[in-house]
Order: C-alpha cells, then sequence, then structure tokens
C-alpha cells in the first residue's frame, strides 16, 4: 500500500507538472491580461466619471455675458458646444463600457479558481476595453485641455481677449507634449511587451526542460 | 487502529469527491452568479448614484431666460422636464434595488461556508437584478446622453440655436453607436456563455470519469 | 502515552463536533443575522448620506421667483418645505442609527472569535436596525421621487405649468411601481426564508446524524 | 532527546495556556475596546466632515432677501449664525479628536501582535472618544435638524412663512423621537453590556476550569 | 543525518531567537512608529483636502454687498483675507507633505520583510511628518474655527451685525476649548509613552532572560 | 528511495538558495521600486484629480465685475488666466500618465509571482513617474498657491486692494518655504538611499557568504 500510496502522488505530481507547463503558456498569461483589463476599466470609469462630471458643471454654472455691443461669436459657441457634448459623450461610452464588462470581470476574479479565467469575457472584448481606457485617457483628457481654453474664451470674451490668447498660447504645445507622450508611451509599451515575450519563451522551455528532467527522475524511482 | 484511520481517509476523500461532483455542477455555478450579481448591483448604484446626482443638480441650478421676444418654447421645456424626471426616476430604481438585495447578498458572501450560497436571493431575484443593471447602464446612461442635447438647447435657446443644432448633431449618431455597442455586447455575452457552458460540460465529464479512476483505485486499496 | 495523546485527539474531535451541531443551530445564523445587520446599515447610511445632502442642497440653491402677476401659491410651497424637512428627517434618523449601531457591530466582526458574536447588540436592536433601512431605502426614496415632482412645480411654475405636470404624470406611476416592487421583494424574501429555514433544519437534522455515526465510531476505536 | 523535546512543547503549551487566561480576562476586553473605540472614531469622522460641509455650504449659499417692507427679524438671523456656528464647532471637535487619536490606534491594530493592544492610549482616551462620538452623532444630528428648520425660516420668511412653520411642526416631534431613541439606545446597550459582563464571567470561569484539568492530564504525562 | 538535520534547526531556532531579541529592542519599534507616521499622515492629508477645500469655495462664492451707505469695513476684509490664505497654505503644506513622504513608506510596508523598515525614511523625517500633522490638525483646524467667524462678519455685516457678534462669542470659547484638548491631549501622550516605555523596558528584559534559558536549553541537548 | 526524496529536497533548498540570492540583488529591489512607483502614481492621480477640480470650479464661478471707474486691469486677468490654465495642464499631465502606467503596475502587483516584477514596465517608465510625480505635487502645489493669491486679486481688486496685497504678502514666504522643503526632503531622501544602499551591500555579502556555508553544509551530508 506504501507503493500504491506514492504511485499517486506521482501522479499528483505529474499532473501538477502538465497543469504547470500549461498554465504558463496559457492560463497565467489570460489570468495577467484579466487584471490589466481590470485594473485599466476601472481607472477608466473613475477618471471618466470625475472629467465628465466637472464638464458638465462648468457648462451649466457659466454665465454667458449676452452684451449688445460685443456679443460673443456664434462660432465660438457652437465650438463650446460640441467640445462639451464630445467630452461627455466619450466619457459616457468609457463609462458605459466598464460597467457592463467589469463586473463580469469581478465575478472571475473573485472565484479564487485558476481556471475561471476562460469564464471571463475579457479575450473577447479586448477590442472593447481597449476602446473604454483610449476613449477615457487619449481623447478624454485631449478634449478637456480643449475644454479648458474654450471656457476661457468664453468667460473672457467680452472682459479680456488677451486672457483667453495666452491661455490658448499654453495649450497648444501642452496637447502636442500630450500627444508625443501618447505615442512614446504606446512605442515603449510595445517594445517591452515583445522584450518579455521573448525572454518568456526562453524562460519557459528552461523551465520545461528542468521540470522533465526532474519529472523522469521521480518517474523512474 | 491504523486500518480504521485509512478507512476514515478513504471515506473523507470520496466525500470530499462527491461533493466536489455536486460543487461543480450545481453550488460553484451558484457562487459564480452571486458573485456576478454583486458586482452587477454594486457598479450600478454607483453610477447611477453619480449620474441621478448630476442631473438633479444641473436640472436646479440652470438659469431659464424669461426674455419677452424670443422664449423658450413650452414643447422644449416638457420634453427637458419629463428627460431629467425619467433620468432621476430610472436612476433611483436601480439604486433601490441596489439597496434592497445587495445586503442580502453581501450577507451571505461574508460567511466563508460553500453551501451558504443557498441562502443567499441572488437566484430568485434575477430579474430584479437585470433590471437594475438595465435601469442603470442601459436606458440611464441613453438618457443622460439626451439630457446633455436637452441642456444645451434650454442653455443656448436664446443666444444661440446653432450651438445647440451641433450637440444634437453629435448627441444623435452617439446614441445609435451606444444601442448598436449594447446589442453587440448582449449577443458577444451570450455566445461567450453558450460556447463556455458546452466545454464546462465536456470538463466536467472528463473530470468525473478520472476521479471516478483514482476513486475505485483509492477504494480497492 | 501514545494512547494518551489520541484520547486528547478524540477529545478534540468531540469537544469540535459539539461545538459544530451548537454552532449551526444558534452561532452560526446569529453570524449570518449580524453581517446581514452590517451590510443593511451600511447601505442605509451611504444611500442617506447622499439623498439628505442633494436634497438640502436643491432647497438652498433653488431660486423661487417672486413675481407679482402670478405668484406660486402658498399651499405648493408648504408642501415642498414639508418633503424637504421630511426628507431630510427620514434619512438623519436612518444616518444616526447607522452611526449608532454601527460601531458595536464593526468592533465585533473584527474579534475573530466564533463566540464574539453574542456580544454584539445587533439582536436586541433588530427593530432599530430595520427601522433604519425601511427609513433610508422604502419611505426615504419615496419621498426623493415626490421630491423631483415638486422640484419641477417650483422651478417651472412661472414658466411653464405643463412640464410640471408632465413630470408629475411619470412620477405617479413610478411611485406606485416603487411601492409594488417594496411589497413583491418582501413577499420573496419571506417565502425565500422560510424555505432555506425548512431545509436547513432538514439539512442540519442528517449532518448531526451523520457526525454522531462518525463520532461513535471514532470513540469505539 | 525525545523526552527533551516533549518537555519544550509542554512548556509551549502551559504558557500557551497560561497567556489564554490572562487573555481572556485582560487582553481580549481591551482589544475589543480597541476596535470599538476605532469604529467609533472612523463613523464620527465621517459623520462630520459630512455634516459640517453641508451647514457651510448652505450658510454660503443662502441668498438673505433685504426687502425694505418685509425684513427678517434679527432675531431669527443671531439664531440662524448661532446654530451654523454651533454646528460646525461641534464638528470640528469630533473631527479633531478623531484626528488626533485614530492615527495611534490605527499604528497598534497593524502591529499584529496580541500585547500590543497596551501600548494603544484608547483607555486613557476614552472620555475624549465617547466626546467625540456624542458630539458627532448626538449633539450634531440634533443641531443638523434645527438648522433645517432654521433654513426653511430664512429662506421662505419673505415669501412664505406658512411653509417655514409647517417644517418646524415636523422638525420638533422628529426632535423628540431622536432623544428618546438615544435614550432608548444607550439603554439597551447598558442592559446589554451588563448582562454580557456576568455571562462572560461564567463562561471565563468554566473555561479556565475546563483547561485547568486538561492542562494537568497533559502535565502528568 | 537525523543529528546533522537537527543541528540545522538548532541553528534556524538560535539565529529565530537572536533575531527575536534583536526586533524587540529595534526594529519592532522602529515598525511601530512606521505605522504611526503612515496613519497620521493619511489622516492629515484627508482631512487638509477637505477643509481646504471648503475655504476655497467659500471664499469663491460668498457675495461681498457693495452697499454704499454702510460698507464692509477694509480692516474685516484684509482679516478675512489673510484668514483664509493662511488656511489654505497651512493646508497645502501638510498635503504636501503627506504627498512627498506617504509613497515611501507605503512601498515600505508592502513588502512584508522585517528588515525593510530601515529603508523607509519615517525616522529620518519624524520632524516632517509631525510638521504636517500639526498644521493639518492643531493650526489648521483652529484657522477653519478663526474662518467660520469670519464668515459670518462679511456675511452679515450689512445685514445683522448682531448675528456676526453671536458668533463670535461662540466662537473664542471653543477656540480654547480646542487648544486646552490639544496641551491636555499631548501630555496624556507623553505620559502614557513614557509609562510603556519603562514598561516596555522591563517586559523585554524578562523576555531576553527567559529565552536565554530556553536557548541554553536547546543548546545543550 | 528515502536516499533519493533527500536529493530532491536538497536540490529544492539549493536553487531556493540560489533563488533568494539572486532575489535579494535584483528582483527584491525591482519589487521595491514597483512598489514606490505606485503609491507614488496613486497619490500624484488623487492629488491632481483634487486641485485641478477646485481650481476649474473657482474659475468658472468667480465673478469678475465689470465696473467702469475701477476696472481689474488687463495684467491680472492675462496673469490668472494662465495660471489656471498651466495648472489645469499640469495636473492634467499627472493624471494621465498616472491612469496610462497605473493599470500595467497594478496588473503585475496582482499576480503574486515573484518574476512577474519584469514584466512591469515600472523600470523603463522611471522617468514618466517621477514626471508625473513632480508636476504633481512639486509645481502642481506651487502653482494652486500662486493661484490662491490670484483668486484674491480678482475677488477683491475692486473692493479693497489691501486684502489682496495681505494675501500677497502671505504667499511669498509660504512659497519659499515649499521650495526649501522640497530641496530639504530631496537631499535627505537622497542622503537615505545612499546610505541604505551601502548597507544594503554589506548586509548582502554577509548573507550570500553564511548561505554559502550552510548550503555547503547541506551538500556535503
Amino acid at each position: 500500500m506504501q507503493n500504491r500510496a506514492e504511485s499517486y502522488q506521482e501522479w499528483l505530481l505529474k499532473s501538477y507538472i502538465n497543469q504547470m507547463s500549461q498554465t504558463h503558456s496559457n492560463t497565467a498569461l489570460s489570468w495577467r491580461r484579466l487584471y490589466l483589463s481590470r485594473a485599466k476599466l476601472k481607472a477608466s470609469s473613475r477618471t471618466s466619471a470625475l472629467l465628465s462630471g466637472f464638464a458638465m458643471v462648468a457648462m451649466v454654472e457659466i454665465t454667458i455675458s449676452a452684451e449688445e455691443k460685443n456679443p460673443i461669436p456664434d462660432a465660438l459657441l457652437i465650438v463650446f458646444g460640441i467640445c462639451t457634448t464630445l467630452l461627455v459623450v466619450v466619457h459616457l461610452m468609457a463609462l458605459m463600457i466598464s460597467t457592463c464588462i467589469l463586473p463580469n470581470i469581478e465575478a472571475v476574479s473573485n472565484v479564487h479558481s485558476v481556471q475561471a479565467v476562460n469564464e471571463s469575457p475579457h479575450d473577447e472584448m479586448r477590442v472593447c476595453v481597449e476602446m473604454a481606457w483610449v476613449c477615457s485617457t487619449g481623447l478624454g483628457i485631449l478634449l478637456f485641455l480643449l475644454e479648458i481654453a474654450l471656457l476661457c474664451w468664453v468667460k473672457f470674451f467680452t472682459i479680456s481677449q488677451n486672457t483667453a490668447i495666452a491661455s490658448t498660447v499654453i495649450v497648444i504645445p501642452a496637447g502636442i507634449l500630450f500627444i508625443a507622450f501618447s505615442l512614446m508611451f504606446y512605442k515603449r509599451l510595445m517594445a517591452h511587451k515583445y522584450q518579455r515575450h521573448t525572454e518568456g519563451l526562453r524562460e519557459l522551455d528552461e523551465m520545461a526542460r528542468e521540470l522533465d528532467n526532474r519529472g523522469d527522475g521521480v518517474n523512474i524511482i
């Protein structure tokens, strides 16, 4: 019976080794993507709720002077209206995607079973997650930057147009800096991912080989 | 006595195996649904509280110009009033359902006993949970989108109607995009669930067969 | 000595079995009620703080037009004042009960000792907990619904009474729906609890019988 | 050496038993009081920050009509000023006590060493903790109730005094209900504590006796 | 080999004992100070963000009547401006110190290695931590108290100066009470620390002696 | 076989020792930097969201008096516009960097595998993390300080210029104090890091030597 029990342990060990090597190539990566999706959706929904709220309150509370001699041109108000609406739409889009997908991911990440990751829709929905994230951080923050400049124009048009011009002069290089940072960030992330991928494959190979040797050792006993 | 102890372990193992196979077909799925319900209700209540608050503050704070020569038409104000009321009602509905059902689910998920899941009312109340979620994310976000366009109309009617028109032009395709996304999301989720269901049944079958073999092995010793 | 040590384990096991069967009938149920009370009080206090805050800000910020020719009737303002005051009172009541009882429950749920549940006042205070919950979700949300309709009346009385009427037309069926949902929810919860209770008693019986058999087995060794 | 190792385990067991019995009479109670103090201070600081903020914003934003023919009487404004100031002072007091004592308690509750509870100042500062809690929930909520009635008076004095009267008619019985609830809650809590105390002493006695018996058993081996 | 393995365990035990005694005199105290610093900085940053925000919003939103016949004296406005600026500066100082030091402490407290406490700058920065805490709770709350009185003066100067006087009459004794509480709290905390220090040293001595005895016992085997 | 199993444990132990010594020199430091980056980004994003929100609301809500006889000079409004825009841009920059990098770090810190730290981009992105932190705490708080002084100037220019001067007199030394604190903090942190680095290397050396000795001991058995 001592013998039998050992063979049980062998079976356990072997199946564990198999599971491990499978895990490293498939499940582990899937969990990592799940955590990344969850973190992105959470960050998106928090940022979006905040910025869309500020934009909406600003539009409701700003007082648009209706003086006769120096009225605010219609074009400025149209651009302001479009920017505010777009800003709220973009952040609502991000909020909606987050509220739709996040519960499905959260439910899976609470289950504490390794295979549960396959139940999660984060791989099928990867395009949506990325869209929510880009809406919220990329497009959303750029539009918010534009909104600040437009708020200055609407607020100071009748009193001091130089203030609005000064504000615009700051916002334009800032916008270019934002876009540059986004591209640089995207490039670095891609390079980092590619480098990790090749390293990961090599490590996996070594690990599998070593485990194979040991597994054989245990097998032969 | 050594013998006796073993038979105790056998009993333990067998009952564990039985429990496991039962668990996989019934309890585990129930826990998963419980976590999903909890995550949905939490997301609904957060989103609803935020959006209904913004809508109410916007309605209270907006200044409705009462000029003589170019008054805001009654129809616009009626639509605005209906939209705001509906928005608040829909989000209050979601908030109420969350506050009613969530404590019962939370109390169960704190108990750390596997069978406790049957005490939770999330299966009986599934229709309510879905309703809260649809109220909050589906209907609620669409109404909020409409609210933005109506706010622009009320704010800019006397000053610059073109601004209101521009805002509407953006909101309409956005609304269509939202509905399209919802349908696409629902379809994918259903497809994903169906695929997982069939896979899950197959896995369960294999697992039961393997455990049966091993269980027999242990039995025979 | 080997013998002695076994008898010690027997004693441990027996006392564990006894404790377990006691636990299932008494302590476990008490813990479950404790978690339920805690979750209800937390949900009440969060909802109440939010809604009473919104109601108070709305009352302070709304501008009551004092036109001569079409003044807001006194009756409307009286109903508005009563509704706002009641809303704040009801939510303050819920907040106060939460702040009073919650620390006593939280202190117990941090102790990690199974018997500590008896130190908690949640069973004596069950009426208060239920009152806080009904104040916050039941009465509180209904009053908030009424408040929205009244806010529309006060805001739009001099400009467009049709808006106020339209808003009321939406609020009335919504209120009926809310009450219907509450009753349905209460009925289902009661039915669920009764069903679980009878099932729980049967399970307990079986468990006690099985443990008794096994306990005897261990005893006899 | 087998012998020696046992004597080590005996020593461990005995010291554990001694520690346990000491713990139950002294340290455990101290931890329970620590958790209660922490929960009370947290609840106080949250409630106080919220209510004092609302009161201050309400005072700043309310528009006091300065009409000639029907001015707000000086006495009303004085009472309003006193109530707002007292409200903010009371909640600031609670906030200050919380911010002073809470870090000292939190630092101890993070240490995970049973004896660390003696380092915590929550027993010396018990009067302060109780004061913060009474300031925040007792006095603070009553003053907030009064503030609502006074806000109605200031807001509606020139427009509709009946509204203010109606609001007061609701607030007075509510205040009496609040005081009655506080007294009832205090009485029940005291009764509950006394009952638990006597039960606790009896349980402790039994436990000590049983442990003593078993401890002797192990000793004799 | 059995022998050898034991000597390994001895080495482990001895090094553990050595580490423990070192830990108690040095590392443990350092961890306690780290948790205290972290709790203080967290409390400071939360309180400061809240109070500076309220003060700034109050200054921006208050309407300063510019009547001709009874203007607000320049001295009052100067004191109001100084108080608001000081309040915001003091809380920004606390916020800045928190944001600078907190990440360094948080990073260490996540590492779960006992020796990591030496990496944390909380001992070098103790003066800064204390300054942040005193700025936020001591000076900051006193200035906020003064701010309330000044807000009443600015708000009610032209309407009802008696209101402002009444408010001041409440604030002055409250301020004295706050300072008295601070001093009393500081004195008690010092007394408590001194008492604990002497007790701690005595306990440490006893512990070291006992461990020494046992360590010798294990050594001799 | 007993022999074989031992050799397996040896292999495990040796590989553990190797991993440990590697870990201390490389992975452990990387984890520490990961936690530091995460804590910095979290603190930055919280502070930035708060301060940029306050600045934007203040700009929208402030009423700029357009009196004829004593108008606000254009230069003041331009400086105010530039300061507000810069403030919002700087904090948006910090918010954007946080939202971009934080999810990648969070996803890694959830994986619970020691080697996972190499997947995190926090080492490549160290410049960005530092930039976000300096933007948010350094530049951001200084600009907020300036904003307070400018708000006083805009608010009190037509009513009482002495108030604005008094406010400026406080802000200037505060700004110098802030810069001095920043430099002092940076210097101390650098000195602390250098000292820890040299100590760390020495400890590592000793540890490696000791482990080597023990490892040999186990090897030889």
